[in-house]
């Protein structure tokens, strides 16, 4: 057990596993190529909820259930609870933190919370301190297009480079095993802000992407590897316009970036689901992780990734008053337990 | 070094020093009776800044600056940022973070955020993480006015119940030390969300009191403590009708609450200030802790604290939504270095 600090953002931990985890979709996320690796697609975008803030928080809340569940554990033997959402003052979290009376840190860096959440996750539980950890992330396409853009009843035109936000939660629990899942946290790089003073907020793919090669590089420095050390590196929702904007920075700067692919081109149909840029929101690479992801690294089909959540850290605030977008991204390198580093 | 859990939601921590603590106020702040213990105090609101949200995200910035130049070190020698802050996507902490280059972990937990920092950045240093971390929070009480209540040109009547948002932030700065204050964290505890189903966000103190009242009894149950063993308990920001409800929940659930104190009724003249409840805000407890508080510690005039921050988690939305408001507290335990447990 402990925690090593190796290079400038980066911390190896040790012995930590993933115990279960568990991804909650919508329905045009049950209809997208990643369908089956939900644990449940919901028929319609509210399930029964009043509101679609409700609805998120319902949302989170089945994916939390369901990984403990999976895990065969009660709330009780759950330290602690980390995670994040999109929602003004992270109400989702919050909101769904009200019944289970764990100890509850909240988080925030956009859509990059849910690598913010299992990376502090696996140093706390490496560290000593919490046994047993929850790291989740939610988000709801309805919720977010009225908080941060417009009522879907205006149906404005989207733009090319527009991300369609998830409406999907992904839960993670985190312990020291083991796990039947045989999947383990090997190392955690917390990025830095990065502003390049974009400002729009209808490309955040190509805002983002420059935090994305700045933590996967700090992380391939910092831990002295190329990315051909990893099965595939996975974004988070940088869409089509920044992954190639990020394999650009990459030629540029001359990083062999390997195998790369992003949560949010691989959530939809690109083609027939209408989503333009691709996927976004926390809940992004939260359910593809916890969805699809584990299910290849558990069956041996991947033998190590490198997640790298992505976050634009802006507001509808920030963003009327002309401000740029600042953007973060934090990795985590994740392997199959049998499979020799 | 290691981290030790203690009970059901407290770690102990060890050798983990403040190295340096900085408070800058607003001139409400800076007239009020801890105006002396604000390293600056600004002449106006606004200090030169376009607008109240860059005003609040340039006191945050000088409250970690100074932090940083009291500890005599670089940007580069500190190894993570861990704040947060009240405003959507909490900006203030993110647009702050844009110069700094540093890895950065947004938090949120409303105005319980400075001992969510301070707490999870002692664990991360004792697990032998970052070496250095600095913690931060902050709020200015227009642009916390405009976002959460009306425009202040509107000249709303306040309720007596109404608590004043702080212009304020505080930073302090965690290492292995030895720091020139000769203060340590020994302990952490991390609540749990309560909802009791207030409703009133005018009234955020009496909604903030069983949370506050929760934390402070786990933590003493958990390391078998009286509240007796501490020179004073310091909630963050309950004011005077949370603090009455807090002392009438000890009565009666049998707990002797000791020398209870809060950080947002000494931030202020209530007789002559005009701020109703009295403050509140990310930057209350933060900036009471890095000014007043740290003052007192590093004196002898306190020889031990516990620190619980207090914590509304609603939303507009959620609040016009007819949600209730959930809460949450997060206490750290602060010693002299000379002191014998």
């Amino acid at each position: 057990m402990g925690v090593r600090r190796v290079g400038q953002a980066t911390y190896a931990v040790d012995s930590v596993e993933i115990i279960s985890t568990a991804a909650v979709g919508g329905p045009k996320e049950g209809d997208g190529p990643l369908g089956q690796y939900f644990d449940r697609v919901w028929k319609d975008d509210s399930n029964g909820q009043k509101t679609f803030e409700l609805a998120e928080v319902a949302l989170l809340k089945e994916s939390q259930e369901m990984a403990r569940d999976k895990a065969n554990i009660r709330w009780t033997d759950i330290s602690a609870v980390l995670g994040g959402d999109l929602l003004d003052q992270i109400v989702s979290t919050n909101f769904a933190a009200r019944n289970h009376g764990r100890p509850t840190l909240g988080l925030f860096s956009a859509c990059a919370v849910f690598t913010e959440a299992v990376g502090l996750g696996a140093i706390l539980v490496s560290a000593g301190g919490p046994t047993v950890v929850l790291a989740s992330a939610v988000s709801h396409n309805l919720a977010a297009e009225r908080q941060f853009r417009y009522p879907i009843e205006l149906g404005y035109q989207r733009t090319p480079t527009a991300s369609w936000t998830a409406t999907a939660a992904g839960s993670a629990i985190l312990g020291r095993g083991p796990g039947s899942l045989g999947i383990t946290v090997e190392s955690v790089t917390f990025g830095k802000v990065l502003d390049l003073g974009m400002k729009d907020p209808t490309d955040m793919g190509s805002a983002m992407a420059p935090a994305a090669f700045d933590t996967i590089t700090q992380h391939l420095d910092d831990t002295d590897q190329k990315a051909a050390d990893y099965d595939a590196i996975y974004t988070g929702d940088l869409g089509v316009f920044g992954l190639k904007l990020l394999e650009e920075l990459a030629r540029r700067e001359r990083v062999p970036l390997g195998t790369v692919e992003d949560c949010g081109r691989v959530l939809y149909d690109l083609d027939r689901q209408d989503v333009h840029n691709g996927g976004s929101g926390a809940g992004c690479s939260a359910s593809v992780f916890s969805g699809y992801l584990t299910h290849h690294l558990s069956s041996g089909k991947l033998r190590r990734i490198l997640l790298v959540s992505t976050g634009a850290l802006f507001s509808p605030t920030s963003y009327q008053q002309g401000q740029t977008i600042p953007c973060i991204a934090h990795a985590v390198s994740i392997r199959r337990k049998e499979q020799p580093v």
